[in-house]
């Protein structure tokens, strides 16, 4: 039996990717609509369960209905569990193909190499399965580090010792998930100045964005730059570089807004900007309401959300490597290079292409989302709606409360999107790694123009 | 002195591109800021001149002050020699970028193997000249079968025989160059149903955005299809789907809004939907208020202007070879192909570098203009500082009125946007065919993860 997951998982990473996530949903979208998942012990409609499940099950974090409010503890801990178990279903099924890719080979070629050498025959599949139980203890290790740090807290802050243990989990299974839900009814408003509970949360999503690949270069070789792989180096400079640029831009620009930042102490304006640019990137959580940026804040967030973070992450959008191949690529068509560079190593011309088509396909869904939105309700206004839809696509979560606003259509729409953004990454990078055919015979190369 | 032109044209166009276009640019602006351009009679303000010499160059066809009431006759006649001979540089330009191109071989290279061999020693350069003067004699040639069309209509509408001379002209370099300015100031909404009128327009901005390499193949081998290269293909596909997908759609969404179609004749629908999706990729005319098309239009246009026109073409945009090498890049890694295929011909895998630089490279463009303009005036609205900002991009003219609300400081932005939009195009796609460097020798190979 396990001989033969690992087989389907090896020969049909899209199918069983696909699958897989399809079956959860099912599933926690029936334990969600179910009366004992409400608080008020009602059923709830099939829209807002289904919304929910989705988005727990790809850590969006985008509501339909009050987390602390509407649902029952129970119903919470479905959420958690769901947010758990996609979180983990994301970082192994993509490390899987990570891995494939790290040794430039698939699988399943490397499988069948073997079995036809009739050597150990087991090996690829123990590396597998080793890759799996180390993917797992470091996910669930740091995620229980995170809440060691949040439980004493809640209990300082005066919770009972059960309700700052629930806390303190289910803040951290949703930060290093980059789910971004809140049990609490006010989010983490409360908490604004708290550098407790913030720092954690953030180092948290910070670390759950990273990627899993990246993760266990740091944990192999620490900051010692020279032995990280291309991958490492890129996925950490640009996310570096977000991270501060973006805070950076949001305390401009928010500086003096009243509603935001305009009355604060200098201390509390970059605390709030630092979070803001680590959550837009995926995590989901705010401390301010979406509504009370301005337009060009508004702007930087769409950019920040629609970039997301790193590869084989819990993080959304396309990526920072996708980011970083973009930039690369118009950097060596300005010098006029033959080749794209970086770090001393060639970046492979088939890199180009699955860089355009992430970009190509997220443009065209958040694209086509926002359009279904406005016709659904026109009176939404076409900024919120993009910005719903970047955030539902990125799986970040940010929300300016068009999800709720909407009708039981226009949630559908924001479910397949969340659906899609979180499951198009992933088939597109297999499609990469699996399923190269290689042609039989080479057609005669033509160029169209471009540009 | 001809030789000397010839020579930095191939060696560097990417900085004659540059000179060529600032130099046509500052002296547009002095003839049009000097009083006798302006129908009162005083110097018009930098901003205002500037703008407008830049839109006429660029042909854009945005407009800060209306053609029809602030400008004299000689300040429009200025305004469509700048917008001829903005559009006349541009295809001359992009004519020898895709002759080199298309010899697979660059002009400099050509040379300079000719020179070294002392044989015939002029050639490439007779091939340059003869080539220029083809597309001199083209361009003007369908220009002036559009004009002998517009004149007799005019006339027979009731105006003058030099007016009607003047108005068909205008229109007629209006449209071809795709620049989009009107001389009448309601615009071309008197003759919204004049098919007269409306036919050849559609005709000139329909042959103008193709670009001149496909005008080229359609003249020599018309509709013979087997005889096109795969350029012209590709092109003529994609223009043919985004005009009657575009159509479509634009018909569907304003079918039954009272401000645009509501009460039309099902005739008349169908001419304003045809009408609509041929100017937005480049073209610029209007019949409809932009501000009075729903906000699922507004998303339509947005990505229709974005997409824009052939490369080599008076028309802006990404283009539609991008647009094309997008999806068939997107289609490659669904299918898991290692090559990217159309028409039996394998499309080169430096191919998805160059669209890939067009596409982050214009995106980012327009994301920082917006951001600009709601920082410079947060009261325009993200929809509408976005919809000006791919219209200035895309060279493409439509407009909500931002470009006239916008102080000076805005208006700055919007030229800026239209230089680098037209300019960008073509200097990336000299270096791409110009400036290509080999290695001394290879870096290793190393590939990032990706989405
Ligand atoms: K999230
Ligand atoms: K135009």
């Amino acid at each position: 039996f396990r001989m033969s997951i690992a087989d389907f998982t090896v020969r049909s990473p899209a199918r069983l990717t696909l699958g897989v996530f399809v079956l959860a949903i099912t599933i926690f979208t029936s334990l969600l609509a179910a009366p004992f998942s409400s608080a008020t012990g009602e059923a709830t409609p099939l829209h807002d369960a289904l919304f929910t499940a989705v988005s727990a099950v790809c850590v969006t974090g985008l509501t339909t209905v009050s987390t602390a409010v509407h649902w029952s503890f129970i119903g919470q801990l479905i959420m958690l569990i769901a947010a758990f178990m996609g979180g983990l279903g994301i970082l192994t099924l993509a490390s899987i193909m990570s891995l494939a890719v790290s040794r430039k080979l698939g699988v399943r070629a490397k499988l069948m190499a073997q079995k036809s050498m009739d050597s150990s025959g087991a090996s690829a599949l123990g590396e597998v399965s080793s890759l799996l139980r180390i993917v797992i203890l470091t996910a669930i290790s740091l995620q229980g580090l995170i809440a060691l740090f949040l439980i004493p807290r809640f209990y300082v802050l005066g919770e009972s010792v059960l309700s700052s243990i629930w806390h303190g989990i289910f803040y951290a299974v949703s930060a290093f998930n980059n789910a971004g839900f809140t049990p609490h009814s006010d989010g983490l408003v409360p908490y604004e100045t708290d550098l407790w509970i913030l720092i954690p949360l953030m180092g948290g999503v910070f670390a759950g964005s990273l990627g899993f690949p990246v993760i266990m270069v740091l944990l192999a070789h620490k900051f010692n730059v020279k032995k990280w792989n291309l991958h490492t180096k890129l996925t950490m400079l640009v996310t570096t570089i977000l991270l501060f640029a973006g805070a950076f831009l949001w305390l401009v620009f928010e500086w003096s807004n009243p509603r935001t930042l305009g009355d604060m102490t200098v201390g509390d304006k970059v605390i709030h900007a630092l979070f803001a640019s680590t959550m837009t990137r995926s995590g989901g959580f705010n401390l301010v309401d979406q509504n009370d940026i301005h337009q060009v804040t508004v702007l930087l967030t769409d950019a920040l959300m629609f970039a997301g973070g790193g590869s084989a992450s819990t993080a959304g959008g396309i990526k920072v490597t996708t980011i970083a191949v973009m930039f690369l690529a118009i950097m060596a068509e300005v010098r006029g290079d033959t080749d794209v560079k970086a770090f001393g190593r060639q970046i492979p011309q088939g890199t180009m292409r699955v860089a355009i088509s992430v970009v190509a396909m997220g443009g065209s869904l958040v694209m086509v989302a926002t359009g279904a939105l406005v016709t659904i309700d026109e009176s939404v206004g076409f900024s919120r709606a993009l910005f719903e839809s970047i955030s539902a696509f990125a799986t970040v979560g940010l929300s300016t409360g068009v999800s709720q606003e909407m009708p039981p259509a226009g949630k559908y729409v924001l479910s397949i999107l969340m659906f899609a953004g979180r499951i198009g990454s992933i088939t597109l990078a297999s499609a990469l790694t699996m399923r190269h055919r290689n042609s039989l015979f080479k057609l005669p190369e033509e160029r169209p123009l471009i540009g």
